[in-house]
C-alpha cells in the first residue's frame, strides 16, 4: 500500500484532534482510500498537549524546522495559526516541494495570493478547507462541486461567536453583555473577544472565499467591516416585529464588474433559512450560474469539526500524490482578471433599518423625512414608539433601496438636528 | 494541454444542459483546471433536441453503441435514465475501461452494487453526483469532505415535488389536489406524478446514500415508504398549531448495528432548518462523528443544476485521468460489513402524531387511551376539536416515543371500536 507521510506542526485544539483522529482512524482510512496516512513527524512545544496520545517519541520534536527538514514528509500540516512564523514555515515547506494543509485564516487572508503562487510555481497543493467554516465544506464545494459555475454571490454567517450572541439576544431578549458572558462561559468566546465581535474574523474568511470564488485577492483591511457590538436589544426586538432577524453576515457579490464585499450585522427575513441558523453554527450561501443557490450549514468551529476538514484535505492530496507519477500539484489556482476592484461602502445600494432617537415635539417626522427625501432616500415603513417619560422617543424606519453615501449625507444632517438625542442607528437589510 | 474525450448518451433536459455548458464553458474550464474537456461523441435519437447546439455533425449519432465503440472516448456520460438499456450501456462502458458519469438514480438504487463492483474490477470511476439532490453536492461531501467520519445519520428532503406540494398546502392552507395541480402547472410534477408523491423517488435516492454513507446495499423495495398523498389539510393545520411542519423525509440512521431506513411524511419542529425548506428545494443532513451535523440545501432538480453536478463529476475524473499514469480508477467503493441488515418498520421507535375520527359520546377518550396504554404507548399531548354538526369529532394526539409495532396493534384495536368513523391517521415525528 502506498504510504503518505504527514508532518504536523502545532498540537493545539485542532492539531490535537487531527493527531488523535489520524491515529485512531488509520485502519479505517486505509480501507476507504487504499493509502496509508502515516504521522512521520509532530512538532509541538507544549509537551502536556500530547498527553495520552500514543505516538512514538522518535517522531516528536519541539522544532518546526525538524519537520521541514525531514525528507520523508510529503504533506506539512500547519496548525499553529497566526501570520508569523506560519507564513515562513509554509513557504519553506512549499519551496521544498512539500504539500501544505493549513487552517490558518489570518495568514491566507493576508498572504493567500503569495502562498498560492508559490505553490503553483513549485507544483504542490495547498489545502485550506478548515480555514473557513470549520466542518462546513465550503472550499471543496466551490472548488469542485461548482467548478463549472460562474460564482455570483457568496454570503453567510461565518463567525459562530457573533451568531451565538445575536441568537441569544433574540431568543432570550437579553443584552449584548449578558449574551457575551454566556458565550464566554460556554467557551465560544475568547477572553478578549475582539477578533470575533468586531467582524475581523469574518473579514479574513470572506477574503479567502473571495479569492477562491472570484479569483480576486482583496486585502482584509480593504473590506468594510462592522461588528455586532453596537446592536441593541431594542433593534433586535423592533426588527422581529417587522419579520426580520439580525444576523452577522459576510457578503461578497459580483455586481457588474466589481466586487461588493462587506461584513456587518444585517436584517434578514425571519422566513429565510439564514435567519434560522442558531447558536454558534455557520451557514454559507453560494450562488452559481448553473447550480443556483447552494446553502451549506454546520459547525464552524471546534477541534473535531476542524480536524474533519483538515483530514479531508490530507486525503485529497494523498490521493493525488499516490495517483500521480511524481508529486504534481493538482489544484492550480487561477486568478480572475475580469473583476475591476471593489465597491466602496458609500457606493453600495441596499435597504436600511434606521432608528432615530428624537425628543417628541411637532415637526420631528417631517424634518427627518425631508432630509431623507432631499438625498433620494424613500421610506418603506415607519413607526413611532410610545414615549417613556423622560426618554427620547424611538422612530423606526425601513427604507427602500438607496445608495449608502446618500443615506450617510442625510444622517449627518439629521444627527445635527436639535431634537435628535443620540446618533441614529443604521443596519443594512438583505433579502 | 491534456485532452479528455467525452461520449454523451442522451440529450433530454439534463443532457442538453450538459452539452451546452461543455460547449459554452470550454475555455473557462480549460483555464480553471488545465485540461481540455472535449465532446467526442453525442448519441441522441430525437434530432430536434439538439436544435441550436453548435456541434459538428461528425460527432452526432443515434446509436449509443457508437459511443461505446469509439476508442477515443474516455468518459461515458449516461443521461438516458431508467434501468434498461442504461445498465447494459454502463456495464459495457466499464468493461471497455471507460469511466462513467450518470444521473440515473433508479439504476444505481437497484443495481449500484453491481456497477461499483464492475468499476472496481476494471479500474474505472463512476461519478453519480447528479443522481441525488441535483446541484446539492451530497455525494462529494460524503465521499470527500467527510471521508474521516463515521456517518451516523443521513436524512432530509430528497423529493422536490413532494416538498413543493406540502409547502403549498401549509402556506396557502389548500388541499392536496390543488397543490398538486399547481406543481403540474409549474412543471414540477409529471403528468403521472406517482413516482414523486408515492415516495418511490426518495426511496431510490436514500438507497444510493445508504450505499455511499453506510456501505450497505439496500434494495429499494425493502425500504419502507409512505407517500404524501394521504396528508390532509387538517393534519398540516393541527401540526402547525403544535409547532410542527409536515415534511417529506427520507431517513437512514445507524442504530446499534442495524440501519433504520425509511421514507415518509414527518412532523418536524417549525424551528428547525428543515421545516423552513420551501418549495421544490432539497435539503440533506449528514451527521458524522467528527464533523457533527452538516446540512446541504439547494435545487434538487432542473437541467442546469443537474448539469452542474454532472460536470463536477466529469472534471473530477478528468483530473484523475490526466494526473495518473494510466486510466487508474480513483474512487474505490468499499462495502461496510459492520451493519447487520435493516430494521423492519414495526421495530422502529419514534414519536407519533395521531388523528382519530370519533363519534362524540362519553367514554371515547377513555377507551382510546386504554388501548394505547395496554400497548405501552404513552400520550404526550391530546386535544379534542369542537364537533361540527353531523361530523365525527377529530381527536389529535402526540405520543411519546413508542415501538411502531405496538402502536399498530393499538390502532388495529381502536379502529374496530364502534365509535371510530374513519381509519386513524398516523404520522411519525422526528426531532
Amino acid at each position: 500500500m502506498k504510504i503518505v507521510n504527514i508532518g504536523l506542526i502545532g498540537c493545539g485544539n485542532v492539531g490535537n484532534s487531527v493527531l488523535r483522529a489520524l491515529l485512531s482512524k488509520k485502519k479505517i482510512l486505509e480501507n476507504k482510500i487504499g493509502i496509508s496516512i502515516r504521522l512521520a513527524k509532530v512538532a509541538e512545544k507544549a509537551k502536556k498537549r500530547l498527553k495520552g496520545a500514543r505516538i512514538p517519541k522518535s517522531i516528536l520534536t519541539k522544532n518546526a524546522d525538524a519537520v521541514l527538514r525531514d525528507p520523508n514528509v510529503d504533506i506539512v500540516v500547519e496548525l499553529i495559526g497566526g501570520v508569523h512564523p506560519a507564513k515562513e514555515i509554509i513557504l519553506k515547506a512549499i519551496s521544498q516541494k512539500k504539500h501544505v494543509v493549513t487552517a490558518n485564516k489570518a495568514l491566507l487572508a493576508e498572504h493567500g495570493k503569495d502562498i498560492f503562487k508559490a505553490a503553483s510555481r513549485f507544483g504542490v497543493s495547498v489545502g485550506f478547507e478548515a480555514s473557513v467554516g470549520g466542518a462546513v465544506p465550503v472550499i471543496n464545494v466551490i472548488k469542485n462541486s461548482l467548478v463549472s459555475n460562474r460564482i455570483d454571490t457568496i454570503y453567510g454567517i461565518l463567525n459562530g461567536t457573533s451568531n451565538f450572541i445575536l441568537s441569544r439576544m433574540s431568543e432570550e431578549n437579553c443584552s449584548f453583555d449578558r449574551a457575551l458572558s454566556e458565550a464566554k462561559a460556554k467557551g465560544l468566546a475568547e477572553r478578549n473577544p475582539r477578533l470575533d465581535i468586531s467582524g475581523e474574523d469574518s473579514r479574513h474568511k470572506i477574503a479567502i472565499l473571495a479569492l477562491l470564488g472570484f479569483g480576486m485577492g482583496v486585502k482584509p483591511a480593504d473590506i468594510y467591516a462592522e461588528g455586532i457590538d453596537k446592536i441593541d436589544q431594542m433593534d433586535i426586538y423592533c426588527a422581529r416585529a417587522w419579520g426580520y432577524e439580525i444576523k452577522p453576515l459576510a457578503i461578497a457579490k459580483r455586481v457588474s464588474s466589481r466586487l461588493d464585499i462587506r461584513v456587518h450585522p444585517t436584517l434578514i427575513s425571519i422566513r429565510s433559512l439564514l435567519a434560522n441558523v442558531k447558536d454558534e453554527n455557520n451557514a454559507i450561501y453560494i450562488q452559481g450560474d448553473m447550480a443556483g443557490d447552494v446553502l451549506l450549514h454546520g459547525k464552524g468551529a471546534g477541534g473535531a469539526p476542524a480536524a474533519s476538514a483538515v483530514i479531508s484535505d490530507i486525503v485529497e492530496i494523498s490521493k493525488n500524490i499516490s495517483s500521480s507519477s511524481g508529486r504534481k500539484g493538482m489544484s492550480k489556482f487561477k486568478f480572475d482578471k475580469s473583476l475591476k476592484g471593489i465597491y466602496r461602502i458609500n457606493d453600495v445600494n441596499t435597504r436600511f433599518y434606521l432608528r432615530f432617537s428624537a425628543i417628541d415635539r411637532p415637526g420631528v417626522l417631517s424634518e427627518i423625512s425631508k432630509a431623507l427625501a432631499d438625498n433620494k432616500i424613500s421610506i418603506a415603513i415607519v413607526t413611532q414608539k410610545e414615549r417613556k417619560k423622560g426618554q427620547p422617543v424611538p422612530i423606526i424606519m425601513l427604507t427602500h433601496e438607496a445608495r449608502e453615501g446618500n443615506l450617510n449625507k442625510a444622517l449627518a444632517r439629521i444627527d445635527r438636528m436639535s431634537f435628535i438625542a443620540k446618533k441614529t442607528v443604521k443596519i443594512r437589510i438583505e433579502r
